[in-house]
């Protein structure tokens, strides 16, 4: 009796129908032991009628490509398919963007009342607005490698996925439920044959913060300079610019007790030798779509302040891309300045603005 | 007999034909004690069938306005009108340019042996390559303050045309003729009822790294997050960003015996309160155009170096900024990569850029 069983396997909402959302999509529905319901937005008509197509280093090439449900939006997913076992977020986290993750999940969240939160999401203290927001579910971090992006329809994935699964927590701090609900996550994600890669990350913190060793670096100042890693490169700023920022980032992780691994810094400034590679920020500025900046720079920066880490370049660095932030927010119409506002001494911008327009 | 007085006027060479050129053109025709010849590279069809459209706070509105004469060339000028007494150089200064500007005053300097080179540009060192390539000429030093652009043959003059001239050198290095050329050409160039305003200036250095106060900070912020001042300070940038930056280039001056008045600081800051402004390299950069970054910025960054003074937020903007110009100058096809010639270590791409590309 196939029904019967399949009204037993947990269900699964991915929120976030980029490269990342879509190939953990068809991870678990390659495994089938899951019911899988991804979010697609924007592209919800093309989606929902042609599926996608899909060019794979793992997967092969997929026409016509759908997960078990696709929803139009987390409300509709929630009201036809819900409630969920498991929220997997996968969109980009960018807190001062006029939706928060936290307001885009909510919907499915509260119509779950078991379910676990999953942030398969660059950064650092992501998990903080969603423990305040949900304080009664249990989140879970995830850190995605994977070579993947999105256009229209299509995915390319280039890279293998390879996911690293951890409780945000510290071990005894963690929620009852924390140790089995990751095993079988990991469980119902792993594909057979080691198609995909899903791991136990007893140090998800460690990972955020080697990770942010390139993020906090190569995406920020691409995203600076409008030109990929390997430019930046040729204009030969190995040591005089992306070694000491890649230094003060590990210094940053050190002043809250975490020990990056200081060999990461010369891995990391040679992983993308030769690929002419645009990171996320970089890409994003290009398209003139909001940046993740808070949770990749932002976030570490408020704690070398805090702890009073010195930070000469990646200071400079944050203040500079918070005015880009800024334009291209101006430039989506999320404000629009009127100029008599901005009349008087200078010092008082700042104020003005946030208490007219903010 | 008009001819024979005419014939003893000194003859004034402008090279650039922008909003600085034009006025001075201007300010020159109109007391009538020189011969003007004016370069005008990319418009001169325009200008010499049409003339200028002139609107200016001083000389009012003018219609098919031209000097004495219009050259479509350097070298044009010198066959028709040379030789000069004076050769006013009103260019952008970007010596990392295709053509570099002893390149472009060449030749009405090689056919005016008697000639005085008036550099009325920005930033710090122009006369050094000027000294090398032209030692037998006297070469001066104008600061314009004035408030003029020009576009397809219109100049719009909003602020009043205000020079500074004098020498680079020092008092008793300069050339025995300088003083008299500097009253020489105060006396041609100053209009009657105070309507422009070109004084001696006994200090230029000092003048220059004044300038830059202002100039190494806002032009190369602003160029580098595609913002106007007043939209850096909406960002509240006064205090955290911009002081320390200005502090980093009175601290640069003061390493070559230059004490800049540390009140101007203040007077910068809040110079363009309200008015909503994007500097020089800010629209350079905009339009695609080659910014004057090593005169504004490299050249300060270098003495910096020599002598030993931290500057920490503008060696970042620097970098950075090397950065965009080298964008700029690919975007313009100044070179084309081919990606295969840095596939190795990128330690190396700088080398490898170095000899293959420049």
């Amino acid at each position: 009796m196939t029904p019967a069983t399949s009204v037993t396997k947990p269900k699964v909402l991915i929120i976030g129908s980029g490269g990342v959302g879509t190939i953990s999509a068809l991870s678990l529905t390659t495994n089938n032991k899951c019911e899988v319901t991804l979010v697609v937005r924007s592209d919800y008509e093309l989606i929902s009628t042609k599926g996608y197509s899909i060019n794979s280093c793992t997967y092969g090439e997929l026409t016509n490509w759908k997960p078990h449900n696709v929803a139009k939006s987390v409300t509709d997913a929630a009201e036809r398919f819900g409630p969920f076992d498991y929220i997997l977020v996968t969109t980009k986290n960018i807190p001062d963007a006029s939706i928060t993750c936290e307001q885009i999940i909510k919907p499915a969240v509260d119509s779950s009342p078991e379910s676990v939160i999953i942030l398969l999401q660059n950064g650092l203290g992501v998990e903080k607005p969603m423990y305040a927001a949900f304080p009664n579910h249990l989140v879970l971090s995830g850190i995605s490698h994977i070579g993947s992006t999105y256009y229209h329809g299509h995915v390319d994935n280039k890279g293998p996925d390879n996911v690293f699964l951890g409780d945000f927590n510290p071990e005894g701090k963690r929620h009852p439920l924390s140790q089995s609900k990751i095993e079988e996550f990991i469980s119902i994600y792993q594909n057979p044959d080691n198609k995909n890669k899903i791991v136990l990350d007893e140090n998800v913190q460690k990972t955020r913060w080697e990770k942010l060793i390139y993020n906090s670096v190569f995406n920020t100042i691409t995203a600076l300079v409008n030109l990929d890693v390997t430019r930046l490169q040729i204009n030969g700023v190995n040591e005089d610019l992306i070694r000491p920022a890649m230094l003060e980032v590990i210094a940053i992780a050190k002043s809250v007790g975490v020990e990056c691994d200081a060999s990461k810094v010369d891995k990391f400034i040679h992983i993308g030798d030769g690929l002419f590679y645009a990171p996320s920020m970089c890409i994003d500025m290009r398209k003139g779509q909001l940046m993740e900046l808070e949770i990749i720079l932002g976030n570490p920066m408020r704690i070398a302040r805090e702890n009073g880490v010195s930070t000469p370049i990646l200071s400079v660095i944050y203040s500079l891309l918070k005015m880009v932030q800024f334009r291209i927010k101006e430039e989506r119409g999320m404000f629009e300045l009127n100029q008599e506002d901005f009349k008087g001494n200078s010092d008082d911008y700042a104020r003005i603005f946030h208490d007219k327009y903010v």
